[in-house]
C-alpha cells in the first residue's frame, strides 16, 4: 500500500445554512483546493446521510463534482449514518493506497435544518432497526437515555459528569469560529441553579437538553494524496496512518453487555495496530459526543482510560485543552454541531489543524499524533482514524 | 495493486418482492457465500439509492452486515444513482487491491415498489439538477425522450430500431429465470398491428411503454477476493481486470453536443486501458438500457461500433445471443428489470455466469472477456468494468 497524506482541508460554519446542499458540500471542497494549491482531483467522495430523504436529492456526489468543475473525476456518495464522514475518508485512503487514484477529495455535508427538529429526530431514527426498534417509536436520544441510565448505575457516573462534558465542549467551541454554539455554560446554570430546570429540561431521562448535540447544517473537506503530492506543498506532512472499522448488532437489546461498545473497542484497536501506536501515544482526540455519555464511554473503550474510569479522568480535567489528553478541542458534536454526514470529516479537519499547529487559541502543544472516533447508528458501525505528523521535511 | 477476482455470486428474482429491503440485500449475499464456500468476509458494501427516501431506512449496510451475521466486518452504503452497483464494485476492488481487506462482499439492492410507479418516477428524478431541472418537472423518461428525438434526427435511428432492442432483450430474458419480464414481444405486437397503440402507448415521445425499463425490486451480489482465495475455489478464475469511471455535466442542456455521452466514452476507454484489451476483444457485454435508445448509443460510445452505426449493427443482429457481440443476454434493464442500486451488480453477475460457462440456455460460446456499462443520472456518472477469464488452473 502507498502512504496517504492529508494535503488540504476546508470547513463551513456548522449552523443553519440557507444555501443548498450541493453548495454546502462544494464550499469546503473549494476551500481545501485553494489551500492545497491543487486545481484538480482524480476522484471525489461525498459523505451524506439524508440527501435523498430530507433534501430530495440523490446522486449528490455527481452533482457536487460538476458544481466544482471537477468533471470528469469520478464520484460517489458514501453513507454510514453519522459515521459516513470517516467511512468516506476510508474509501479515499484505499483509492490512493491502492494506486487507483493519486488525489482524492473527501467531503462530508448535511443540510439537516431543511426539516424541523422533530422531523430531524425521526430522520436520524431511520438508523434504528425498522422492525425491532423504529416501529415502536425508538429514537436515538431514547436509546442514549437508556444506555446512559445503565452506565450510571453500573459505573457511578452522575448527571454532573455528563454536565462536565457539555461545559468543557461548550468552552472549547468558544475558540472555534466555525462552531454552531458559541454559548459558554456552567454546571450552575445547567444543573444547580433554580433556573437550571428551565435552562436544561429533560429530553430522555437522564439526558437533558445540554447532553444532546444540536441539529446543524454544515460541510467539511479533506483532500488525500500520495507522498509525492504532499511533499510539494508548503505544509507539515500529516499521514493518515491508521484506519479501523467494526460493526456490532443492529439492535441495542441484542448486545450481551449493553454498556460495552464493542465496535468502538475493535475499531480503535485496529486503527492503533495499523498505525503502530498505542492509546497512550495520542496527543489530541476527537470523539463522537452526540450525547455527553458517549464521550466518556468512548474514552474508555478506545483505551485512553480504564473501563468505568472515563468520568474520573474527566473530573480530574485530563481531557481539557491543557490536560494530558485533550478531547474535542473544537467543541465536539455537542457544541461544534453535528451535520451527520459531515461530522467524521470535521473531526479529521480538527486533528489536521492541531497536528499542523494551526489551531490558534485551542492549539494543543506539540501535538504529533491525533485520533478520531466516528460512531454510526448507536455504535453498530464505528470508524476510527489515526493521524501522525511526520518529521519536518 | 493486488489482482482481484470474483469468488462468489448471487441474485434474487427482479420483480415485486414483498420482503423487506434488508432481506432483499441479504439473500443474494448468503447465496454468494454458499456458492463460494466462504463463511466470513472482511468488509461489505451495499449499493442502494432509495433506502432513506422510499424505504425509511438509513445505515442500510450496517443493518445488512448484522442480518447476515457477518459482524464485526465493516460496511458502507454506496450511492451513485443507477450506477451505484458498479461504484460499489469499484470500492470493493480498491479494498482488496490496496491490501486493506482480503474478501469483500458487494451487494446491490433496491426495493422500489414500496412506492407506486408515479412516485418511483419522482424518486428517480431526484437525480436531476434540483434547481435547473427537477423544479421544472423534468423526469428521466422525459430526458431520455428528448435525447432519443435528437439522436433519431441526427443519425437516422427509427422507432423500429428502438423496438428491436426491446424485442431482443425480452427474448433474452425468456432464458433468465430471475428476470422481471417473461413476456416475448414482437415488432408487430408493439409497433405494426392495430393493437400496437394500446399495447405500447407513448410515454415520452418518441419513447413508448416498451422502450422503458420496468420498476423492479431486487438484489444481486458479487464477492471479490485476492488470487489466493480464488485459487482455492472450484470455479474458473474471473478477474476484475479493468475499471473506468467518468462524470459529465449534471444538466443535459449544458453539454456541448447533447447526443454525445462523453462519460460513457471516457469510462469505457479507461476500463479497457486498465485491462489491456480493446473493444473488439469483448465477447459479451451488459449495457445500461434503462431506455432502449441507450443500448444503441452506449454500444457506439464504448467503441463496439462506430458513432451513429449502433442501430445498423442491431439491425444486422450482431448484438443477438448468436451475433458477433451479444449484448444484454440476461434481458438487460429492459426485461431483467432495474432495481436501481442492484443493476450494476446484476450486470457483473451475468458477466461472471457467462465467463464461467454457467449461463445455460443463454450461454455465449467461448466467452472469455466480458464488459459492463453502468450509467448514473442521465450519463453524468458512468462506471465501466472489464472482466477476464484466466486460463484454466
Amino acid at each position: 500500500m502507498r502512504d496517504v497524506y492529508v494535503v488540504g482541508i476546508g470547513i463551513t460554519s456548522f449552523t443553519r445554512l440557507e444555501y443548498p446542499l450541493v453548495e454546502i458540500a462544494a464550499y469546503p471542497g473549494l476551500m481545501a483546493l485553494r489551500e492545497s494549491g491543487l486545481n484538480k482531483v482524480d476522484h471525489l467522495y461525498v459523505a451524506n446521510m439524508g440527501g435523498g430523504r430530507i433534501n430530495g436529492q440523490t446522486g449528490l456526489a455527481s452533482a457536487v463534482v460538476d458544481h466544482m468543475s471537477l468533471t470528469p473525476a469520478g464520484a460517489e456518495t458514501i453513507e454510514n449514518g453519522p459515521a459516513s464522514g470517516a467511512s468516506a475518508i476510508k474509501q479515499g485512503y484505499m483509492a490512493v493506497a491502492s494506486g487507483m487514484h493519486d488525489i482524492v477529495m473527501v467531503i462530508g455535508a448535511e443540510r439537516m435544518r431543511e426539516v424541523n427538529n422533530l422531523e430531524a429526530t425521526d430522520f436520524v431514527a431511520t438508523l434504528t432497526h425498522p422492525h425491532a426498534e423504529y416501529i415502536y417509536g425508538v429514537t436515538l436520544p431514547a436509546m442514549a437515555g437508556m444506555f446512559a441510565r445503565l452506565y450510571m448505575e453500573k459505573y457511578g457516573v452522575t448527571s454532573r459528569h455528563l454536565g462536565m462534558v457539555a461545559v468543557k465542549n461548550h468552552a472549547n467551541a468558544m475558540h472555534n469560529f466555525f462552531a454552531h454554539l458559541h454559548q459558554p455554560i456552567t454546571l450552575e446554570g445547567i444543573l444547580d441553579s433554580p433556573e437550571a430546570a428551565t435552562n436544561n429540561p429533560m429530553v430522555a431521562d437522564p439526558l437533558r437538553f445540554f447532553d444532546c448535540c444540536p441539529v446543524s447544517d454544515g460541510g467539511a473537506c479533506v483532500i488525500l494524496a500520495t507522498g509525492d503530492v504532499a511533499k510539494k506543498l508548503d505544509k507539515p506532512m500529516i499521514r493518515l496512518a491508521g484506519i479501523g472499522q467494526a460493526t456490532d448488532t443492529h439492535t441495542l437489546h441484542e448486545r450481551q453487555e449493553p454498556t460495552d461498545l464493542l465496535a468502538v473497542r475493535a475499531a480503535a484497536k485496529k486503527s492503533f495496530a495499523m498505525a503502530g501506536v498505542k492509546p497512550g501515544d495520542v496527543d489530541v482526540a476527537e470523539l463522537h459526543d452526540a450525547f455527553t455519555i458517549l464521550e466518556i464511554v468512548e474514552s474508555e473503550e478506545i483505551g485512553f482510560f480504564k473501563k468505568g474510569e472515563g468520568h474520573i479522568a474527566l473530573e480530574k480535567g485530563l481531557t481539557k485543552p491543557d490536560g494530558k489528553l485533550p478531547i474535542n478541542t473544537a467543541g465536539g458534536l455537542k457544541a461544534r454541531g453535528h451535520p451527520v454526514g459531515a461530522t467524521g470529516v470535521a473531526q479529521a479537519h480538527e486533528i489536521v489543524l492541531q497536528l499542523r499547529g494551526e489551531a490558534e487559541k485551542r492549539q494543543v502543544k506539540n501535538a504529533r499524533i491525533g485520533f478520531t472516533c466516528n460512531f454510526g447508528g448507536f455504535g453498530n458501525n464505528v470508524v476510527c482514524l489515526t493521524f501522525i505528523k511526520e518529521k519536518e521535511k
